[in-house]
C-alpha cells in the first residue's frame, strides 16, 4: 500500500500548487478589475499637485516617485575641472552637478548656486525665464496671465508659485489624459518653421512632449521669452548661424572676453540624427518604456536611463544580452570621451592664451577673429555634450561636431601664436594651474564658501517662505 | 449554356498553370539532381587557374566573373587633389583609382603608374613583396621556395609566375575545399600575438580569408618580408607606436620631408571596432551573401558592396526598406566626409607650410617635432579612410581618429608659425596653388605624361611577355 500512499500525497502537493495558481490568476484579475471599476476622480485643468492624479493613475504616479532613487548629483566640475574655466563668468562655473530625477526639479533650482541667493522678489541674477521647464504651475500661471507676461522679471518673483515639481499637468490633459503639448516654446518654434505640432501622430508626441525642454534654447530679448533657435534648422551649424545673425550671446567670457554662447540639453536635436530618431523610436519607448503589475500594463513614468532598465528599454528590439548591450554603449562613451578631453583641453588652452594676450596689449581688432573662432569651437564643443546622451544618440554626429570643435579652437591659437609674436610676446605661453575645481574657480575670481552662506540663508528664509504658501 | 463554357476555359486555364509551376519544380529539382550526380573532378594542389574550379562549383565560378562588372575605377586624385600633396614623393601620387573587383587584381597592378616601367627582371620601384596579394599564384610559388625567397627581388622578377587574378585557391584548399589561410603575413601575425589561427571558429575564418589582404601592412627591412603591425594591437594608436618604435617609415615626404606612414587597406581592424566587428558578422555575411540558384543556395562569390546586394545583404538581419538602410549609409558617408575633409585640408597645409620653413632656413631640430605631428596626422587621417569601408564599418572609431588627425596637423602649424615667427618670415603663408591634380602633380614636380608612355610601352613588351608565358 506504499505506492498508493505516495500516489495520494503526489496528487496532494498537485492539488495545492494548482490551488495557489488559480489563486494567483484570480488576484491578478482581481487588481485589473478594481482598477476598472474605480471610479475616475475629477482632476481639475492644469491641476499642478501631482499627488492628486495619483487616485487615478497610481501606477504611473508610484513609478513617477521614484525619479527620486538613485540621484547620484555628482559634482561635474569636481570631476572635470576644465569646465569651471570653459563656464567663466557664467553660473555654470560655480556649480553643475549630474542631473536626477524629475521629481527633484524644484528643490534642484532652489539649491543650485546657479539662482543665486535673492533677498527680495526684484534680487538676483535669473529671470522667471529659468521656471519654465521646472513645474506643472508653470502651465497652470501661463493659463492665466499668458507666458510673456510669465517670463518677465526676476526669477525669485514666482519662487512662491512654483513649488511642484515637473509632473503630471506637464505633458497629459487634466480632461482626456491625452498628451499635450504645454509650453509655447515648442509651438512656436514648429510654427515658424511651418509645422503644424496639433498634426504630429501619437508616436511623434511620446517624443514631442520631452522635447518641450530637452532641447536647446535661449532667452530673447528684454523679456527674456524663451525661444527654440530652430529657424534654419536644427543643425548644429544651422543654430550657430542664427545665433551669428541675431548677434546674441548668453555671456562675455571672463577670461578671453569672447561673445559666447551655452548649449542647453539639445536632447531632442542629436536624437534625431541618430539611428533611433530615424528608425522613429520615441525618448517614451526607451526611457519611460512600457511596464507591467499586477496584470495591468502601464507606462513606466520612472524616467530614466535605458542602461537601468535594458530588459524592458533595449531588450524589446534587441536580443542581445543585457551585458552586451551595455558594454556597446560604454564602448560608445569611452570613443566620445576621447575627442571631448581633447576638445575641452584645447578650449581651456585658448581661453587662457587670449586672456593673455589682452594683458600684454592685444587690440580688439586682433582678437575679433579669435573670439568668433572660440565661440564657435565651445558652441560646438558644448552642443556635443550638453545632452548627455549624445554620445549613444547620435555618437558620429556628435563625434563630427567635436572633431570640428578642435579644428577651430585650434585656429584661434595659430592667430594668437601670430599676435604674440607681433606683440612680443615670447611663447609657448606658460599657464596657470587649473587642474582641479578649487584651483580652477579661485583663478576665475568665484568665492564659492560665500556664494554657499548666502544660499543657506536663502533657503532658510526665502525657499521656507516660498513653500508655506503651498 | 454560356456559364458552363466560362467554368470550362476557366478550368482550362487553371491546368495549364499548374502544369507549368510543376514543370518548374521539376525543373530545379533536375538541376538540383544534375549538380549532385555531376562527378567532381580532380583539382590540383594550389591551383592558381580559376577556370579549372569551376567544373566542379560553376554557381561560384559565374559569380566570381561577376566582379569584373561595372568598376569604376574613377580617378581619385580628379576628384580629391588633396591627395597629390599628402602622398608626394611616394606612387599613390602618381596613380590612384577606385578600387576595381577581385577578377582585376592583375591587370590592375600591371597597368597603375605605382608599379612603374621596369625594364628588366631587376628595375623598377616596387618589390615582389607586392604581389603577395594579387593572386592563387603567390601560394603555389610560396609553397615551393617559402616566402622569404618570394618576397625578394624587384616586383618585375615574378610578373610571368603571378598572372591569375586573386581567386579560388587564395581561399579554399583544393582537395577539402575548406577555408583556408594561404598567406603567411596573417599567420604570423596571430602567431606573434600568441593566438592560433587553426582555432578559430567557421565563422571567424569566413572573415580570417579576406583580412589576409584586406589588413594594414608594410614591409620589414631589407627583405622587403611582408609583416602587419600589430604586435602592440590593432588600433590606430598601438599600430602607430608600433612603427614608431620600430623606426619605420615608408617614404619620406618630398615636401615637408616627413618620415611618413602610408596606411594600407585596414578594413579589418576597423571592422573589428564596429557593431558589425561586435556581432560576429562576417566579411562574408554582407560582401558574399548566400544566394540561391536553380534550388541551389550558394556562397556568391561576386564580392561586393552590400549596397548593391541589400535585400541578400543587410536585409537578411535588417526589416527596413532598402532605400532607408542605404539613406543611413550615405548619412553615415557624409558626416565623415565632413571631418575627412577638414583633416585633408589642414594636412595640405602644413606640408606646404613645412616645405616653406625648409625653404627659409628652418634646421633639422626645429622640424623635428612639427615632423613626427605631421607623420602621426597623415597616419591616423589615412588609417580612418584607406580602407574605404571604415565610415560604414566603424563610423565612430573613424570619426574619433579625424579628429585626433585634425589636432595633430593644427598643433603643427601652431608650431610652424611659432618657427615662422623666429625665422622671421611673414604669416600667414601664401600656400601654392594645388587645386586640382593637375596642378598639384605639377607642383611636386611629376611628368605624368612621361610615366604613361613609358607604361604603355612596359605594357607592349613585358607584360605581353608575362602573359605569354601563361
Amino acid at each position: 500500500m506504499k505506492r498508493d500512499k505516495l500516489i495520494f500525497i503526489v496528487f496532494g502537493i498537485a492539488a495545492i500548487v494548482v490551488g495557489l495558481l488559480a489563486s494567483s490568476v484570480v488576484d491578478r484579475k482581481y487588481e485589473v478589475t478594481v482598477q476598472k471599476i474605480s471610479p475616475m476622480g475629477e482632476i481639475k485643468d492644469f491641476e499642478a499637485d501631482n499627488s492628486k492624479w495619483a487616485k487615478n493613475f497610481p501606477l504611473q504616479y508610484e513609478s513617477y516617485l521614484k525619479t527620486r532613487d538613485g540621484a547620484s548629483k555628482s559634482d561635474q566640475l569636481e570631476q572635470d575641472p576644465a569646465l569651471v574655466i570653459l563656464w567663466a563668468g557664467y553660473g555654470f562655473s560655480k556649480d553643475y552637478n549630474a542631473p536626477a530625477g524629475h521629481a527633484y526639479a524644484i528643490e534642484d533650482i532652489q539649491n543650485t548656486l546657479r539662482t543665486g541667493a535673492p533677498k527680495t522678489a526684484k534680487d538676483g541674477p535669473m529671470p522667471n525665464t529659468c521656471w519654465t521647464c521646472k513645474s506643472p504651475d508653470v502651465p497652470r500661471v501661463m493659463a492665466e496671465i499668458g507666458p510673456e507676461a510669465f517670463y518677465k522679471g526676476k526669477w525669485a518673483s514666482r519662487g512662491h508659485e512654483v513649488t511642484n515639481a515637473i509632473g503630471c499637468a506637464d505633458c497629459h490633459d487634466a480632461k482626456t489624459m491625452e498628451l499635450t503639448i504645454t509650453r509655447p516654446a515648442l509651438i512656436e518654434a514648429f510654427d515658424r518653421r511651418g509645422l503644424d505640432i496639433n498634426k504630429v501622430s501619437y508616436q511623434e508626441k511620446r517624443t514631442l512632449v520631452c522635447a518641450q525642454c530637452h532641447v536647446e534654447y535661449y532667452f530673447k530679448g528684454k523679456g527674456k521669452y524663451l525661444t527654440f533657435p530652430w529657424d534654419k534648422g536644427l543643425g548644429v551649424e544651422d543654430m550657430e548661424k542664427y545665433y551669428d545673425e541675431a548677434a546674441f550671446k548668453d555671456w562675455t567670457h571672463k577670461l578671453s572676453k569672447a561673445p559666447m554662447l551655452k548649449a542647453q540639453h539639445p536632447g531632442y536635436e542629436l536624437w534625431q540624427k541618430g539611428i533611433h530618431g530615424k528608425r522613429g523610436v520615441s525618448c517614451v519607448d526607451c526611457h519611460m518604456p512600457y511596464a507591467a503589475k499586477g496584470g495591468v500594463k502601464f507606462t513606466d513614468h520612472h524616467a530614466r536611463s535605458p542602461l537601468e532598465n535594458v530588459n524592458n528599454s533595449c531588450q524589446t528590439c534587441h536580443r542581445q544580452s543585457e551585458e552586451e548591450l551595455i558594454s556597446n554603449v560604454n564602448s560608445l562613451k569611452k570613443t566620445v570621451k576621447d575627442l571631448k578631453v581633447k576638445a575641452e583641453e584645447s578650449l581651456v588652452r585658448t581661453h587662457l592664451e587670449a586672456e593673455h594676450a589682452w594683458k600684454n596689449g592685444a587690440k580688439k581688432e586682433d582678437m575679433k577673429e579669435i573670439l568668433t573662432l572660440i565661440r564657435h569651437s565651445q558652441w560646438r564643443w558644448d552642443m556635443a555634450v550638453a545632452s548627455h546622451g549624445g554620445y549613444f544618440h547620435a555618437p558620429e554626429e556628435t563625434l563630427r561636431v567635436l572633431g570640428t570643435s578642435i579644428e577651430k579652437s585650434k585656429n584661434a591659437q595659430i592667430l594668437l601664436e601670430r599676435l604674440f609674436g607681433k606683440l612680443g610676446v615670447a611663447t609657448p605661453i606658460k599657464l596657470a594651474d587649473v587642474s582641479s575645481k578649487k584651483k580652477a574657480q579661485k583663478y576665475i575670481g568665484l568665492d564659492i564658501e560665500k556664494l554657499k552662506k548666502e544660499k543657506e540663508e536663502f533657503k532658510k528664509v526665502q525657499v521656507k517662505k516660498w513653500m508655506k504658501k503651498k
